[in-house]
């Protein structure tokens, strides 16, 4: 008997020699991911009790537990688990990234592994062809460990290096130039204070504020901690009242953070963060003149809990939304490691931050309760967060450091979008302005400098290769481009970094279906209409598809096709957008004649074909001269953010000014919706450039 | 071999099987009382390095390190010492309260106890009679333990329930009409919210900040921490968005400190502390409408490291001001439970505190560095200071209970004397005022609605009873009143409590002196002119001296007398005091005729005789009607701050608008100074009135 490690008041007999530990009863069954979680999968304890459950068989928890070792290859990362655990567990205590759109419940199809050695037990599942099946493919999720085990990650879908998504060098150049004035919200000021006299016998902290106040500090609405004012005496009297102090600037306040003797040590570096559902991108800038010294991107660990928002909040719901912090915060500490070691600085030197992200990335990072962003009415925890310090949330950098995350006006409008914003102008200027970033959901502003009115519609995942048979997001291998000859009807494909096809993206998808339709393969309706007997038509598990590569041009060693539910998954997100802009513009009582500018942004737009998207009536037929594609404005937005207290404000303002529309039960937006299910829409007279 | 329990990298030999701790050389040898100090009596590691240390001999280590009982008598406290550990080191260990003037030199004389049985090892000391010698008196700071020990606490100087100082029934019904708006830091606010709906989306916070708008609440400087937007949505849903917020007031801004479901559990308590030198006093008061709910003073426990700012100051140097600070917050903390324990309320309901105390005991208490306090220029490290939560400071509330410590604007001019303002009005009127806390130091202010100026003249502890052979504090036996029979010159004594006289108190020291000098039993210059014949004139320790109470009149056994040395003390004190008026007023300009008004405060003027004091040159010869006793003004002040803003607002403003004059290297103030250790002064136009 021993007291468990949780309630100490409680005598218990469940212990765990492997980690030397007990456990109470109420302990071994809670679902709370603090309480067992750490132990879960190697405590014997835990195991114990799942079989006692089990057996009921008292003689039989006596039996040793078994514990075994997976290693993942190619890169040889090994760990331990307990039988039963699935791979998709195991690869979770790897550190290793599996994509699992659909958080594990065996639906999606996209945790495969192949099986080099070792006993598992299978659930079957028709997500893999015989093809598969035959080269040892698993669904990760669906194996659970029964012996030591050797599995592979499928060379088609090991993670890539990410290109740093939206910016390039030239980009960030520009960037910089955004900025005039770089005030930052954590400053370290250099003061040389005078020394005291007994004409001038004020107190140490009152001579510190007097010394700010010289460099312009708002010192009437300044806090300060009781450890600086602990540290306070001796750090000013350390190197003769020559001190540099460190202070926050707030919204409503200020804050002596610190008080060091001497004066810098080295120059102050800053975080800009692009929290994306799927990628996350980091800046390391220079606060003294804002030059970007690193960068760099990878895929959010987050992804191991389904591949969208909601699915996210669901797997919160299930877990305890701190997994999803740590697997956020995990994968932004692994690049910021990155970063700061090929820039070869000190991580403690980063002491700005600017977190940009939707609405719901930025409640799991933080923590915060996301579940009733899903629910009706849709309402978030937080609109706008005050600002942070790095230790609050687990960020890797200097303890103190200040955080600042973009404020979101609605639950599906975060600050992502009003980071796009800001980078923009669109709040700036005068001409009417489509502000459009397409992803899972399409958010979409429309406004000008006198008024901003935004929504949000449900695209689903399609152009970001979710629930497509051969989707996959841009990466290597991906079918990018697609033009289809209109006398045989064979199809040209580029893939993203030439190489031998593995999928298509979002871009290949637009173009490939534009072309089908503008040369009679499908209908307006998304119905084939290509002969049955075509080299390129054929069925599989019972619906007809168009053949894009046949197996031996394919780096999968099977044929990538595009089936009729693919179509109608494109067409559904393709109608959601659209619909989108229609009512937007309906309810502020405009049309898309009166629209002077239409700005995409989010990674998928890099790729998107403007001419295409307007034949299959994702995008307005209006004149392409008023399209422009903004990058990654995102990350833009909290570039300039990190370095400029003007552009905070803004970002502030803009959220706090634009009128939120919500589609959710509306009728209007369902009859908009209906009217865009075609190709390129019901309405021809708005599409007058597309004839097929 | 184990690891050092304070560095954990370090193999260290040194086990202390009692406490099964070990501990590295360099933790044996620190003097840190965070490192060693709570080992430090009992613990065998740390003793056996000592002998080690002084032996120098191996194998004598290995002996049994000798642990003895100390028994207090009469309240049959124990605890267990080590050899050689001193008797005033025991009583810290038992919590046995014993004054200790000279923080353990042994010049005091003042921690006398009775060796009822044991072996100990006495210094030799001049400061005990050979009467208290018979009687086995030892001082307790120069008596080490060498057996199972039993001491008594001698009757006249054990701890007496000090009576709650300055303010009684009548003054505190008096003090609530004092404050008309009550506007704690801290206030709950409950809110019944509207529910969401699809229509009105705004985030939890939004709605919440929305509410609070409603009630008056500056929203726009509303600041929340993240543990808040952490608990947020589940708190507001729990009771159907029906919530009390806990929201602190700050100087500069708003925060956000809690929300709970439903409405108020029970009414919200305050706590106005009176932190003195010598006392603290504790008011606990009902926040809903002002009641004083209970009221309750105590030593201050850090007497035990001497009687004055200066002696505790070089205490927190040596010993560290952590240990000054536990002793200051454990009396708070005491007498809290005392007050939550009578008026059976939950001290978790304690969320307002105002705390009132001198610059060093405010220092002190929040750990904050006061070395600087006593070296010229006489610098604090803080003056003003921010809104702290009682968890910082370690107070025994709700954890987060804000707390205002009063701000004072100089080394030697504090938060107390600023709370005695507030209260008194001075500075909201128009007559002008000379206010004087005449204790150790002697603070001054003169001034009225239009200016402010303050200094701080050192009196000595004479009128607390220090220095003085039979001075003692205004406590059961101390003589209070004296009148000396013009024909006989023999007294007539009064004191506290009808009690058998035990020792003289500032009051009686007073009366006593103006007595002497007025019936030619003294010159005007502090000398004995009486014969040396006369049956109250006797010579003790070479000097001369006039016998108060013979032996069997008294509660000591022994002639409680009055020595030419005590005159002198005496004499200096009141020197100080008055020319610290004369500089002041000469600095202004002005002279005692257009003086106003004279308030007194603080515990010693409370028995003054102000004809006496005036006899004596104390105070200026000016009309008897002008002279006012305010009475514990500091706490008045602090409970008033307790409840309103305005009021907090009115102790900042005083602070930074007070013109401080320091004393310590002014030619004009030792020249009034010189001037006036006379009786009454060497200026007699000056005191008319006074006529021997």
């Amino acid at each position: 008997m021993g007291k468990c490690v949780n309630h100490p008041d409680r005598e218990t007999s469940f212990l765990c020699s492997k980690h030397n530990i007990y456990m109470c009863e109420e302990c071994l069954e809670c679902r709370d991911p603090d309480i067992y979680c750490k132990f879960r999968s190697s405590c014997s304890v835990w195991f114990m009790t799942k079989k006692k459950k089990g057996l009921d068989e008292e003689e039989k928890i006596e039996e040793e537990v078994k514990q075994y070792k997976v290693v993942f290859m190619p890169d040889n990362k090994e760990t331990e688990v307990t039988e039963g655990d699935t791979l998709l567990e195991a690869a979770g205590k790897a550190d290793v990234y599996v994509n699992a759109s659909c958080n594990g419940k065996g639906s999606c199809g996209k945790c495969k592994l192949i099986l080099e050695s070792g006993d598992v037990k299978k659930e079957s599942t028709p997500l893999l062809s015989d093809n598969e099946k035959a080269k040892n493919y698993v669904l990760a999720c669906q194996t659970k460990v029964a012996g030591d085990v050797i599995v592979r990650i499928p060379e088609e879908t090991i993670e890539r290096k990410l290109k740093v998504a939206g910016m390039g060098q030239e980009a960030t150049e520009r960037l910089k130039k955004l900025v005039k004035d770089i005030s930052p919200m954590l400053k370290e000021i250099p003061l040389e204070l005078e020394q005291p006299t007994l004409d001038d016998s004020v107190s140490d902290l009152d001579r510190l504020n007097r010394g700010l106040k010289t460099t312009g500090c708002d010192v009437e609405r300044m806090n300060v901690g009781i450890k600086v004012m602990r540290d306070l005496s001796a750090a000013m009297r350390d190197e003769n009242f020559n001190i540099t102090a460190s202070v926050i600037r707030k919204k409503c306040s200020n804050e002596i953070l610190e008080v060091k003797p001497g004066g810098f040590d080295s120059p102050m570096l800053g975080l800009a963060i692009d929290v994306g559902t799927t990628t996350i991108v980091v800046y390391l800038v220079d606060m003294k003149d804002g030059s970007i010294i690193g960068a760099t991107a990878g895929h959010n660990r987050q992804a191991s809990c389904g591949d969208d928002v909601i699915n996210r909040i669901v797997c919160a719901e299930k877990d305890g939304v701190s997994k999803l912090s740590s697997m956020g915060i995990s994968t932004i500490n692994n690049l910021i490691n990155e970063v700061v070691e090929s820039a070869g600085v000190e991580y403690r030197r980063i002491r700005n931050i600017v977190i940009s992200g939707n609405t719901t990335m930025a409640h799991l990072l933080l923590k915060i309760e996301p579940r009733y962003i899903r629910r009706e009415p849709y309402i978030p925890t937080v609109s706008e967060f005050p600002i942070l310090k790095a230790k609050d949330i687990g960020i890797k950098a200097d303890p103190s450091a200040a955080v600042f995350v973009m404020p979101g006006p609605a639950s599906y409008v975060g600050g992502d979008i009003v980071s796009g914003l800001v980078f923009s102008g669109l709040h700036r200027e005068e001409p009417l302005t489509l502000f459009i970033d397409i992803g899972t959901n399409g958010e979409i502003v429309l406004g000008n400098k006198d008024w901003l009115m935004c929504a949000s519609c449900s695209a689903g995942p399609a152009f970001e290769g979710g629930g497509i048979r051969w989707g996959m997001r841009a990466e290597e291998g991906a079918i990018e481009k697609v033009s289809v000859d209109s006398e045989t009807q064979e199809p040209k494909i580029d893939t993203v970094g030439d190489a031998l096809p593995r999928g298509i993206c979002g871009s290949g998808m637009i173009d490939l279906i534009a072309e089908m339709f503008l040369k009679g393969i499908i209908d307006n309706s998304g119905k084939f209409k290509l002969d049955a007997s075509h080299a390129r038509m054929k069925v599989e598990k019972n619906e007809r598809a168009y053949v894009l590569a046949f197996s031996d041009e394919t780096g999968v060693d099977e044929d990538i096709v595009f089936t009729e539910t693919d179509i109608h998954s494109l067409v559904l997100s393709k109608g959601a957008v659209y619909a989108g802009f229609t009512v937007l513009l309906n309810q502020a009582g405009l049309d898309f004649s009166m629209v002077d500018r239409m700005w995409i942004t989010g990674g998928f737009g890099q790729y998107l074909n403007i001419e295409r998207a307007i034949t299959i009536g994702l995008l307005p037929d209006i004149d392409r001269g008023k399209f422009e594609y903004l990058g990654n404005s995102s990350i833009a937005g909290a570039y300039m953010a990190l370095l400029s207290d003007d552009f905070r404000k803004e970002a502030r303002e803009i959220s706090n000014s634009m009128t939120y529309i919500d589609f959710s039960s509306s009728n209007e937006f369902m009859e908009e919706y209906t009217s865009a299910l075609f190709l390129p829409h019901t309405d021809l007279k708005a599409f007058p450039s597309v004839k097929v």
